[in-house]
């Protein structure tokens, strides 16, 4: 629960996806009390988007009584940046180069907007409706098609002095391995993603001569759904190939401890509806890879917020700030 | 310069190490107006030891005036915790189990005292005193016998939930590569600390053929002082030492950077007397191994505080805030 404006009762939480872009009014007890959503990837001039993204918004705020009810419009997005409200460069969304989203959302709808990332969205929202109620340091890591991460110490999200902190995805876990889309080659998201899984996958039948279930498959269309579904099945090759995709998670976050010494490590995104299939690896190689210090003392947990709301209500979160979030312009060319 | 108490214009900082303990009276300034030392390692009982510690700072608080001039006692401990105000099992001091140092300090001299680890304190005598003056997100690596860490955040020092956070020495950076003192095998600290670079010089001789004035000396004997002296006459051997040594710290610093986003990683301790040899090489892989986002855009730099006093201030400038350090005496093992 939120602090509640007595006038403003509201929130918009706008999650920009690259296939969807979903957004829903929430209240200050985290319901999704309307929502909407138009397709991201077809709108390939922003312009067309921003129109229809609008015009959608307008057409909820209009049924909860107008602007004046909505405190703010909180925006989760790839490559979105908290300091300059822009999103950089996404490579997974249409539009090239940087788009100063928030101002321009911000001016048409004339609402305080915040922007970040989908995974700084992410653990605002578990902070503010989810199993991170009440913590002040924690991690949260998305493990989706990418793996991304929100930070939080001091009870404060970490942007670091660009807005770009939290890129724990794209920490090395492997020197010289898995070439990345990021043109580097070892990162993490290239082992423990829902690609990578599959790309793990893919590597083990090339490699391996037992039997698998998976081999009925075509290898190149091979999913961790597919993966996962096998291993449910007794599949032997299948478990392990998220015992050694929790085996890199656990030696990650064992690291990622020794950073910031969270009360808890919070796993979020589609891979987790594995399970105790990937979470029994990584908690064991979590506390096997642990300074002593640390061993025994960090949870490991999933999300409890429903997967197709979850965004939206992180997002949402964001925007009972969205007034204070002074935006630095120039912060990330000028300094 | 930091906010003076008008009635209690100087504060007091204790370096503990293992072979001494230097102590000294700081003003607001961060001028050391006078200092002592008492020697750590021939104590062997802690009470007789915190006999003399009391007793040394007791002769210098009497020349400023008494008790009443001191704003707060900072103590700079290793396996300091800030929380519990407690030293944890500190390899390295000849005292075994925790002390709770903060406290028995405090009640004996009357005056508040706060305690953290010697790399927490060096980033806040970086902050208060040093290059840091004006940063809000900074990582202070301290190279030393160990490799130790504190991490600054949005302007505040990174405990973590259990005040155990930024142990950057004990992240993995060679999986299943050298034992460490920790127990754990590839630590940071193995490869880049002044006894990591001693390991490397002893490992290059016995592996390789090639000449060096290393080769004169007596080989268990030789020191990173050594390597050094070697380089600086051109030893080839020697120069690629740093030069591994200094990959290995950038590589390190390129997943730190992608965690807080730093506006600066700040070197402290005695290998940075290696100027140019190990900076050179740490600049150049770590921008090498940047994620795009970040490449150009985190200052390296070296502690400009005389090594001297630059403990002494560090732990001092925890002084300034020790009344407002409310220990959880139970929170490292009550959670």
């Amino acid at each position: 629960m939120v602090k509640q404006d007595v006038i403003k009762p509201y929130v918009l939480g706008v999650d920009i996806g690259g296939t969807n872009t979903v957004y829903g009014i929430v209240d200050a007890r985290g319901n999704i009390v309307l929502n909407g959503s138009i397709k991201t990837a077809t709108h390939l001039d922003i312009n067309d988007y921003i129109r229809d993204l609008t015009t959608g918004m307008q057409l909820l705020i209009d049924q909860v009584g107008g602007k004046d009810m909505i405190k703010g419009i909180g925006i989760g997005a790839p490559n979105g940046n908290f300091f300059t409200g822009s999103i950089d460069f996404a490579p997974n969304l249409p539009w090239k180069g940087r788009i100063m989203l928030a101002d321009i959302i911000s001016e048409k709808m004339g609402i305080p907007v915040a922007l970040t990332n989908d995974a700084n969205a992410a653990a605002i929202g578990e902070m503010t409706y989810g199993v991170a109620r009440g913590m002040k340091n924690f991690i949260v890591i998305t493990l989706g098609t990418g793996v991304g991460s929100g930070i939080v110490v001091n009870g404060t999200l970490v942007y670091g002095h660009d807005g770009f902190a939290g890129e724990l995805g794209h920490t090395i876990i492997r020197r010289n391995g898995r070439i990345c889309g990021c043109g580097r080659k070892g990162c993490l998201e290239t082992y423990t993603s829902a690609t990578g899984v599959a790309r793990t996958a893919r590597e083990y039948l090339e490699i391996r001569k037992d039997d698998s279930l998976l081999r009925e498959l075509n290898i190149e269309d091979i999913t961790s759904k597919d993966v996962y579904d096998a291993a449910m099945k007794g599949d032997k090759l299948s478990i392990e190939i998220f015992e050694a995709t929790g085996a890199i998670l656990g030696e990650a976050f064992a690291d990622f401890v020794a950073f910031s010494s969270p009360e808890a490590i919070i796993l979020f995104g589609g891979l987790t509806k594995a399970g105790d299939l990937l979470m029994d690896p990584i908690k064991r190689h979590m506390e096997l890879n642990m300074l002593q210090i640390y061993k025994g003392k960090t949870k490991l947990l999933t999300s409890e917020l429903k997967e197709s709301d979850a965004a939206v209500l992180g997002a949402s979160a964001l925007g009972w700030e969205a007034d204070k979030a002074l935006r630095k312009a120039n912060s990330v060319a000028g300094e």
